[in-house]
Formats: C-alpha cells, sequence, structure tokens
C-alpha cells in the first residue's frame, strides 16, 4: 500500500531528523552561553546605616534590583557589626550580593565616602580576573530607580556614561547639556561649574575603567564636591565621556534623588523587628 | 534476532503511551484552571496626585506591584485628567490597571477619599459577577511595601484583615494586640481608643464583604477618623476580624507609612518629563 511506503520513507529519515535538531538544540545553547560571556555584569555599591526608614528604603531598593537581569550587589554597612533584618532583605532579593560592614574613618565625610571606598577595594580585587565586562554603579538605598536605567543605560557603558538626575541638586533636574553628542556643559541648579555637574547616581563606570585606576573618595576630595573629585582621577577626556537618555523621546528621568521623610517616632516596638 | 522482538513490542505500546501523557496534560491543566479560579485576585486601590515626588514613587510602587501575581490595579488621579507620564508607567507595569480621575468633592477632606469612594465605586460596579475570589487594599503611592505582605496577608483575608504598619502614627509600629488569635486592643501611640485603631495601610477587605456592604468615606466621616468609620460599616465583629503577622518568628513589619521628603526644587525641566 501506497501509506506503508510514506510512512517507511519517513521512518527512514527520523534519526537525521533527530540529529539536525540535537545540533541546533547545541548550537543555541552554545550561542547563548557566548552572549552570556558578552552580556555586562552590573556592580551596584550601595552604603547604609541605621535609621528608622532603612529598613523600608532597603526593602524597596532589593525589589526593584532584583528585576535586573545578572546584577551584583555589594552593600556596605555603616557600623562595627553587620545587621540581621538588612541580611535577611538581600537573601529574600535572590541577588548575588556581598554585605560587610565599615565605620568612617577620622577626617573623613561622616557617611558613605569610606564605604563607597571599601566597595571599590573590594571590586578591584574581586573583578580583578573577571572573565566578562562590567559596569559599576554607585546607588543609594533612599533614592528611586525606573528598572530601564540599568539596561537602556548602565549597562551600555563602555568607559563613563552620564545622564539626567531628578530631584537632585534643589534642581527639578540635574542633566548634561549635549550638543552633537558631546556634554558641553550642564544644566543644574547648584555649582554648574563644577567639571563633573552630576549626582552620585547619574554616572556609571565600566568595570575596565575601575580596574585600571585607583579613584577613590580619598583624603584629598574632602573640601570639594566628591562626584567631580572622583571622576577627575579617571583622566578620561569630557569628549569620551557617553551622555545617556538626551535625545529619548519622551526624555524621561530614570533615576531620582529622593529621601524619605523622617519619622520622629515614639514608642514600643512591640516585639516587631525596627532594624 | 530478540532485540527486534524488543524494538517491536516498545513500538506497539507508544500509541497508548501517547494517550497516557496526553491525558495526563489534560488533567494538569485542568487543575491549574481550577486552581487559578479559586487563587484569590488582589484588587489595589491608589490615589495619587501630582507633586514633584510623584513619578519616582509612583515608577516605585508600579515594580514592586509588578512582582505580584494575579493583582488589578485602579489608580485614580486627584484633578480633572489623566497624566501621561502616570498612565506610561502604568502600562509599563505590565499589570491589569484602569486610570481614571475625579476632583475632590466640596466639604471633603482635601486628598484621597473621593478618590477611594470612586475607587470603591468601580470594584462594585465591575466585579459584581466576578467568578473568582478577591480582596480590596488601598495602597498609597508613597508608602513601602515588602512583596509578602499580598500572598502571606492580603490574598488570605476572608473578611477583614488586619496587621502592624511600620512608621505610622507618630509611632515606631501600630499594631493590633492579640490573644487568643482575636484582637483585644491597639498598640498605637495616636488615639488608642479608636475602634480600628490602624492605618489605611493595615487592613484588606474581601471582595464579597466590599461587595454585600455600601461602605465609603462618605460625608458623616468627614470628622471622624476614615480607617474607623470606613471598617465600622461592615458590621464585622471584632472577633472575626483576622490579625496577621503577630505569630510570625522574626516579627517583620511587611508595610511601612512612608512619606518622600518633599523637594523645593527649582530650575528649569530641560525638555525632561517632571509630570
Amino acid at each position: 500500500m501506497r501509506s506503508n511506503i510514506v510512512v517507511f520513507t519517513i521512518r527512514k529519515f527520523i534519526p537525521y531528523l533527530i540529529t539536525i535538531l540535537l545540533l541546533v538544540l547545541l548550537y543555541n545553547v552554545y550561542r547563548q552561553w557566548l552572549s552570556n560571556l558578552q552580556f555586562p555584569t552590573i556592580i551596584v555599591i550601595t552604603p547604609t546605616h541605621k535609621r528608622l526608614e532603612r529598613l523600608a528604603d532597603m526593602t524597596r531598593l532589593a525589589q526593584t534590583l532584583s528585576h535586573v537581569k545578572n546584577l551584583h550587589w555589594i552593600v556596605i554597612e555603616d557600623a562595627n557589626h553587620t545587621v540581621e533584618a538588612v541580611q535577611r532583605i538581600l537573601d529574600r532579593s535572590g541577588l548575588p550580593y556581598v554585605y560587610f560592614f565599615t565605620t568612617t574613618e577620622n577626617g573623613f565625610p561622616k557617611r558613605g565616602w569610606s564605604h563607597r571606598n571599601q566597595g571599590l577595594l573590594y571590586v578591584r580585587k574581586n573583578y580583578k580576573n573577571y572573565n566578562r565586562p562590567g559596569v559599576v554603579y554607585f546607588a543609594d538605598d533612599d533614592n528611586s530607580y525606573d528598572i530601564r536605567l540599568f539596561d537602556k543605560y548602565i549597562r551600555k557603558v563602555k568607559t563613563i556614561g552620564i545622564w539626567a538626575v531628578g530631584l537632585s541638586g534643589g534642581a527639578l533636574v540635574e542633566a548634561p547639556r549635549v550638543v552633537n553628542r558631546t556634554i558641553v556643559a550642564w544644566d543644574v541648579v547648584y555649582a554648574p561649574g563644577r567639571e563633573f555637574a552630576i549626582d552620585m547616581a547619574g554616572f556609571a563606570i565600566n568595570l575596565q575603567s575601575i580596574l585600571n585606576s585607583n579613584a577613590s573618595f580619598h583624603r584629598g576630595c574632602v573640601k570639594q564636591v566628591p562626584e567631580t573629585c572622583f571622576l577627575r582621577q579617571f583622566n578620561i577626556p569630557k569628549e569620551k565621556i557617553e551622555p545617556f537618555g538626551y535625545d529619548d523621546e519622551p526624555k524621561e528621568i530614570l533615576v531620582w534623588h529622593t529621601k524619605t521623610r523622617s519619622t520622629i517616632a515614639k514608642g514600643e516596638r512591640h516585639g516587631y523587628v525596627v532594624e
């Protein structure tokens, strides 16, 4: 019967078909592996300190960052110990993270500087032989982040990338002024003459640039604006700084320098974890 | 040859195997469909209004809620128009939502009351014949939500559920005091004598209870505390109110009544969307 012949012919080809399917599968796995190798890791450095709103802020930030693929989180406690409730937030985030503590060095501004420096030390030590590209970003725990910031801006930074920040420096918007894809000035309210008039939330730096430099928030920066002092140490000419978002349509802000209003809270803990 | 017999025997069983596999698959699809029907929908009502920090707050809230399964979001603008930038946030959230506007009725407190009432009207009209269980929750856009709040507490509410809120009413924690699984008093700083001494973020109500009542933030509530006035209208005895989280170990707070500090921002928009 004719149908028998057809069935026989199809049967004969099954081993070839299976082989081809397996090869296609293998090729796709290989391509995925290659593209993963080339997909930059975002390394986020977050200083944090005890205050009544901290667990709320860290909870929100962890839940925001957990939307982002291939993100490593370095969290540095401003204390001489880590805090269990923070550790639990980090565990729940599902993100790869490290959490350690340091106190402020003598003669340094009270918060963040020593902690960001420790974060940079950690990066330079542990990512020295990292086999994937990466970008380093400083993210304070009370700011507000649109998750598009990470994939649209940060992950694409090849040297130093800069973008607009909302509600920073007493301004509605602090932004680089861009002409022909080049930053020519700063659209800011506070100290427009700064060499890098941008908030800590407004820039990210490629891992290679971090590894090739010793840039830090060092003692010599203490009487300067920290962002400018830090960014100058990379010796990257203004023309090589990459502006983001200036040509978006609509021009949206993807990060805001917010602060959670501090509460004058009284009363008992009633057994609840508040820190 | 013996091996030929084995191959033949296996071949004979293939149609039966395929049939069994298909039946198992169908059964699982049916079970999934049944369990989906029984999985309560969380209906979140959020009043929002124009202010400098609003897009930051709404961005964070949208990104938080987008972690939660089977959540419907009702957002009510305090204005006589909706706002494009808010609409875009809602679109990006990937959540099923409705977004409409209303202004405050004459003689009503300035914010939220009329908007929550419109949200309740929407629920009573559109979920009347809803074929799944549901729970209604009021979520302001500047509070901080641990996503466990939704699955551990809200989704389980059968009548009215109540839990601790951080940083509310001038207290570190506002919480129900629970003895033998029953709320006997309120561990709060502000007005402990209130019948329901709990923040708007500290309770949720089963959809059936909403549909069986006309409870609202009505004119008669204006000189009262809104939460107490609203909750009394359900005529649900205190013993039937379900406390959550009081026996957790550790006792964690899953929602905080936070406010984003308002900024006195100056300067231009420089073409960026700030509202």
